[in-house]
């Protein structure tokens, strides 16, 4: 296997650090995160139009920055109705800066009288690692499902009160947590990560 | 250092084992948790009237079953106007298989009455690491507050939405996940038992 150790989580989104944490528990690891680190964690940018470019230059600031290697993920939701947007730019949808609350709303404003046939949509995510000596390897994920007119359930973040995952009645924000993580984009796209990087020479 | 590696999380609550992930992440171990082993996964209990024995209990039973050292927490709320219940009992306040919602509203009822005065309380946690050979290592933390009448925020769990921590205007439930954990009971016992294993000889 050839898992780095120390690996930083290049996140300081609390709730997505925790989903990381706990999907690769069994990682080989020492974490390294904005909050168990001291000392001056570096600021991340997302500005690229795919997420393995976001994924990447994630990743490579954080393992710069820290001397280590790094983790990173770049999701996003792709919306049929509005021709695969927001995809990468989701997380900054109603405009810079903007807070799940105001990405969603835009979000519901936007399919606004689409039927619910035509609200089938995807999450999708790029995890990527780079070790400091510019080494990388990455991986993908989504998880197809279709988007409510309001929104329902307190768990999750993004979009996820209105996601309804297919094959699910409950919304993203209202399954378990690990059963969010069983079938997220995130999930799968780090599960497939953990297979590359235990087949790394 | 002498951190047991692989080391199991005895616990099946998702937010208690989120939790314990992100105050953890630095440790040098890889996880073995409910949500990513794969097998059979023991059922622990929580039959003392100590944190300590419980605790111990529950990392005695998951070490034993998967053969691996185990991390347990056993935590509760004291509630000076109840005599510094329910302690150990917080958990089953209500009756066996209680939800924290029906915790919550036993104790909020339990307190009509009581002026702001005397609504001081402290959330007590014992911590513990056992190895399957029967080694022990355990810490003690605790974080003082006071109750309200009416519940606030959703974060946490437990007793989290009356909690609210000494020198703090926000509840436990509406603290970010992050500054919970620098000073809750759970992260203060946590990082104790960091220091006691990294002199472990």
């Amino acid at each position: 296997m050839s898992f780095p150790s120390p690996l930083a989580i290049a996140s300081r989104n609390p709730g997505k650090l925790r989903e990381i944490l706990a999907i690769c528990a069994d990682w080989p690891v020492t974490w390294l995160t904005v909050e168990t680190h001291e000392g001056p964690w570096p600021t991340v940018e997302e500005p690229h139009d795919t997420y393995l470019e976001n994924a990447l230059a994630k990743a490579r600031t954080v393992a710069t920055a820290l001397g280590a290697a790094a983790l990173a993920d770049d999701s996003g939701i792709e919306v049929d109705a509005l021709g695969g947007g927001p995809g990468p730019r989701s997380a900054r949808y109603a405009g810079e800066g903007a807070t799940d609350r105001q990405n969603l709303e835009t979000l519901i404003r936007a399919l606004a009288g689409v039927p619910a046939s035509g609200r089938t949509a995807r999450y999708r995510c790029v995890a990527a690692v780079v070790w400091p000596d510019g080494r990388e390897v990455w991986a993908e994920g989504h998880c197809e499902g279709t988007l409510l007119a309001r929104p329902r359930g307190t768990g999750g973040f993004g979009y996820d009160p209105i996601f309804v995952p297919a094959g699910w009645e409950r919304t993203m924000a209202e399954l378990a947590p690990e059963e969010k993580d069983r079938i997220s984009h995130r999930g799968r796209a780090l599960r497939h990560l953990r297979e590359l990087l235990e087949r790394e020479p």
